[in-house]
């Protein structure tokens, strides 16, 4: 598994040599950035010897479609998929993700419908360059009625609407925050074939009832009471080998430089890990 | 199009010589009916030589399938779908319906991803031996709210789910009644094309408030308010040459021998085409 | 059916007001070309007003993927689809199309797996725009022998390749002169439904065995030897509506200037028309 | 990797049970035979209780389906696959396979358009139930000419093949016959992930030139040519964890008991694994 940072949880970065290079000074071997823009300011070449001189890669990019509105803002982001999916290849990047809003405003069985089509299509363009589309479902349940209709939050209804999809390179992102907030546990992770799996985002839960763990209150990874080593060690134990990516979603930007944010990160992975007893 | 027939309506029928010959000595030139059982019961030939014999086509056969329940459920009725398909098709008939209730106690977007994934595999089935499958929307108020959760009801969710199974030979069954519940009208038909009409149930409803119109108060047709004349018109208008087949669904057995009630039914459909212009 | 002109047979064209106004002139009611380049060159709001000042619709673009190369080609061209796509349905098109070359270098059945893999990418994405993708066999009998393998290039082949690429959107661009070298009759086009074509292009084939019309050595409609009558007849008669857009392949450029062209093209197709019973 | 038979290489056989006790008594924990005929022959809970208490399973059925030829036959097979199906989740079973025959005297590529719209059909039915199907890419030279036309027998053209089927549940067998009658070598096992091969074939071939390697010459493991000890090491190091099951093709029937023919394919299995350094 990679040890990987996003920029959620660095508070305010100022450019992508900052980014990449915070990440390899504090053993991160994976950065969740915007290929496509990383190549338009540095060339791909440029790109390319940024990662590769820090020994960094690609974890996964974010989907460039909006398919929870109108079909008008679908068909506008599908205009710029192939082109974000070309760019994460032409970087080594094999993997795209998007989340699961637990509601919303749209009669719930029609917007499935809709959503079902959409993603297949998002499905097939990445799959011609080879990326995989992770589906991240959403567990907080504030967000369960945040919006007039229940969607879906569970691992099952996730897994059963990527059936439902019926595109092969459709799979998971495991985030730590929703695993923990549908109370599941490492033999939910054990029941999964790793392919399952398209990406993992690990973060941590404040010590308050699980049904007030808000979505934008995470805290680092070790500084909560997510159960974290079962996390790892599940993973670890079904074979997934991909990024294992920091996301902090906080209300407020977290205090600190972007160099002791990136420390602190560290010493949140070092924690979990060995306590998964890991590297 | 295609005058028709199904049991709903004619009361208790002994046998299928009575219904298939019922069926033309009343200008019926279609019967919705089993074909699998048709063979089991006369042999392929003689179930051939009942229907060609009465000039009588079959319309369609209903999906034997439960995909609305337990995956066990839909694992049972699977089995049965292949024979089911070749039955239909060795009979000449190229369509097989369902119908979709508007609510459900399950999730409604849970239980749309398992649908979607459901009807698609029985698409690919039927579509081994020719067969369509129509999908029939259900517009009763009082079935809307009938169970916990709202599901789909309307004419553009259907279309949009049609969509989303992503199967080309899966269209609509288009029942008056649903039509009518729905508040549509002529332009609502105007607007599709012909081969998006798998199939077509003719029935009326009793002169109440529309949303009190009740799914099994329904009446001969012309002996009710919708308008089947705008109804048939609009399907003739757009190209569809498929059967038009009454289904009349009703809390009671309706009163009379089956020969008087199918003779009541022609006098429904008299009417009714007189009305739309038609032969 | 609209009557329609390609660039192909009109020699040099200086422009697109030219194209355009010299179909208007000569009362065709479509144009094949790249809405994208219209776009680009007039502005939406420019082109529109071009269009609807001159009566006239975009019958078809092409598809701007190479789907019969490298994977490195396939993927290229695919950056460009979704522009192209909406650039269409911006100005009313629902219509793209292209060829399939009935021998290939490559071992004929892994051309095959590929290229349904990537049509039914092309055919998601043009979908998710409302645009259908017609495919055209190509009949000539030299060109079955051009490349090393031979590939497809029949009626009935075309509509199983259709059926495996499996997306609704999909069907035919049906050619006469493909027609034509096939050695097909009225009878072929009857046999199918209007809706399993999305695109018809004419042209006529000088007095030479049919083995040995070559893919470009056409002529204007009614001045060759195909049963361009019986050709329209059958479509009009199972309800096509569509474009049926001249499309002249030769050697050498065609004599003369593009307005004395097009008046040819104007007879031609008033000869044909009369001859099948059309206005 | 389970240890597995297969009928083939045992000689006459006179019962399930003898199958099953002898695969149990000499180290073997997979069998592949036909689910739906053992329950037929002892009943589910029988059937369950034989496998049991010898400690066997049932590695893959035979794809009861003949996608080769007509489309009567293909329609016939259908008829018997979620039946097929069934039987095998119900003992467990959860991979199905079929293989490729590497020339056709069908054209190539209509051949490859119609199999590859019946073998989704096949995958999705079988997904139903839980079921993968597993494609085996055949390569004895002899046979790349036995038919008119060449068609696919490469693990590349298989994996694209695959892709193009487009269903998840659709993978390779992998037989180490075709992979050496291929010439490939560990790295191209390496190259893979386990989840693209639903299922593995062993056996040797006899020390002749690889063109002159017959389908029906085949050897058992560690008595021939075939480096099987990179075979075995390759998918244990990718982390293939399925069965690993012996299929003896032969001109004519192998000399000996089943018993002392079980007992060779132990001491077989027993050298190879040896060699690859496994248990």
């Amino acid at each position: 598994m990679l040890r990987g940072l996003s920029g959620a949880g660095l508070g305010k970065l100022d450019s992508d040599e900052q980014f990449i290079e915070l990440a390899a000074k504090y053993g991160f071997q994976a950065v969740d950035l915007d290929a496509r823009g990383l190549i338009e300011r540095h060339g791909l070449e440029g790109a390319r010897e940024l990662l590769a001189s820090n020994g960094v890669v690609i974890g996964s990019i974010g989907l460039p479609v909006e398919w929870r509105g109108s079909e008008e803002m679908f068909r506008e982001g599908l205009k710029e998929l192939a082109s974000a999916a070309a760019a994460a290849a032409s970087l080594g990047c094999t993997s795209c993700c998007t989340y699961i809003l637990p509601s919303t405003d749209l009669p719930a069985a029609h917007f499935m419908a809709l959503a079902t089509r959409r993603l297949r299509t998002c499905a097939q363009v990445l799959g011609a360059y080879g990326i995989r589309l992770g589906l991240e479902f959403v567990g907080p349940h504030h967000l369960r009625t945040r919006w007039a209709n229940p969607f879906i939050w569970t691992l099952q209804e996730t897994l059963d609407w990527i059936d439902a999809i019926g595109e092969s390179n459709v799979g998971l992102l495991f985030d730590a925050y929703h695993w923990y907030t549908n109370e599941l546990g490492p033999s939910d992770i054990e029941a999964l074939r790793p392919e399952q799996i398209v990406h993992v985002h690990i973060n941590d839960a404040p010590n308050v009832p699980v049904a007030e763990a808000l979505d934008n209150g995470r805290v680092y990874p070790g500084e909560g009471v997510i159960d974290l080593a079962g996390f790892l060690s599940s993973l670890h134990k079904i074979g997934y080998k991909g990024p294992v990516v920091q996301e902090i979603l906080s209300a407020e930007a977290p205090q600190g430089t972007a160099d002791s944010l990136a420390e602190r990160s560290k010493a949140g992975f070092d924690k979990v890990y060995a306590a998964a007893g890991l590297q």
